[in-house]
């Protein structure tokens, strides 16, 4: 069983092979056309400070849903998804550092335990591709390279921290179509923050991303940066929680919404 | 002094007038092109159902803002502005029922208060004017008609209840219009969530409207359906709080942001 396998599986099947321990890698590329989550898990104390932390930075922190307090059962995303098993691998933070990833989470799970499933720019990727624009790290088969910028999010109780950036290359023109088609996906990062020079948003060298993978940038190409679903994780490891739960990298949750529904035009 | 001669002022002018109980009456018309934005003051106890309440229901329940607990002061849309004092004309309610309106909140405030803005629909109706679209209410002068709906929100803790609509009746080439012109501000309600027949979302009566006014309906044109504002101040007054402070009607919260800075396109 492979990626291409799996690419036209609905995502209910996907979720039931990865609850059964069948597939426990990367989802990228899994049930094609459906839109992916991130997953941040917070002991309810702190769970009002990360809502609003969400609520004033919506671009790099664009909330899906919200379980309920205490329940692992997803509703508007996947009626009846079961957060504590349908994702292939999950990683443990205490006091900030990771202490160890496991494949469920069944054993760790908290009566005081909030979910966050936050969105991500696979959604909007596929409406790049489908627009022919260049998706660099797709076409290099590596993860999408990601900065910490000198733009501060809004704090929020004890949240605060930069805002992260995700950049891909692409032609001046190819730019102005990226704008337009991503500002089609607002609770999906929307449309981009900056392009060109990166010193003006305080990165140094596009060389070495804080996070994830260099990407060659072609003559004629400028970087174009957009907001990244990685803020809000590292405003929560900034935090450094007694206990926080999130996704493995590139493990994630996938949804029964299509990336279109994401889109307002 | 009357409307017009404060349309050209600026809006931290308007809430100084406001402030010094110059001005005391509704706020349609003044700082025209700036956002204004409702008002819901809850404790801190049930703060966070209704901040959840509001992620689950974007479209009828747009937040704008969140102040820190405990603090009447504005930063992102308008740094510094006093939410005590700002307003021309407050409501309390206790337990769910009006018990007094008031021209400032300073005697009522609690250290424990946290101050919702919501975002308004005259935001988008400026945009409408300018594609020569008909918005009924203006024409007629009086409040837009409100009907509930049978559509529940999404229910989050203590807040629960139906999405309220407001209702603007245009030809259906003037609605397809309309939808691509509000689909372009999705923080202040979006595209319309209904049109035609009202009796599909358990509108029995459009003369007999829940709240506002009704206005005309002429030949060739059908009854178009936004998301409203009034659905959040709807779910709090279910939930019988034992104290709850928004603005009086029509008495709106001037922002120092322009309504075009809620156009995503």
């Amino acid at each position: 069983m492979n990626e291409l396998s799996l690419a036209d599986r609905t995502p209910s099947e996907v979720r039931a092979l990865i609850r059964n321990g069948v597939w426990a890698r990367p989802t990228s590329g899994l049930s094609n056309g459906y839109a992916q989550a991130n997953l941040v898990i917070l002991p309810q104390n702190i769970a009002y400070d990360f809502l609003l932390f969400c609520q004033r930075n919506p671009k790099p922190c664009p909330l899906l849903e919200v379980l309920d307090t205490g329940s692992p059962f997803v509703k508007q995303l996947a009626n009846g998804a079961d957060i504590r098993t349908d994702i292939p691998k999950y990683r443990i933070y205490r006091h900030g550092e990771l202490s160890e990833e496991v494949a469920t989470i069944g054993d760790y799970w908290q009566e005081d335990f909030v979910s966050f499933l936050i969105g991500c720019s696979f959604s909007f990727e596929q409406a790049l591709l489908e627009n022919n624009l260049p998706v660099r790290q797709i076409e290099e088969q590596c993860n999408v390279p990601m900065y910490r910028t000198n733009i501060a999010c809004a704090p929020a109780g004890v949240f605060s921290g930069p805002v992260v950036v995700s950049m891909r290359p692409m032609t001046e023109k190819q730019a102005i179509r990226a704008v337009q088609v991503t500002s089609r996906y607002p609770s999906v990062h929307g449309a981009p923050i900056h392009f060109g020079n990166p010193a003006q948003i305080g990165i140094s060298d596009l060389a070495h991303p804080d996070f994830g993978d260099p990407v060659p940038i072609r003559d004629g190409e400028i970087p174009v940066f957009w907001a990244c679903g990685v803020t809000p994780q590292a405003a929560v490891m900034n935090s450094k929680p007694e206990i926080a739960i999130t996704h493995a990298p590139g493990h994630m949750f996938i949804t029964d919404q299509k990336d279109t529904a994401y889109s307002i035009l």
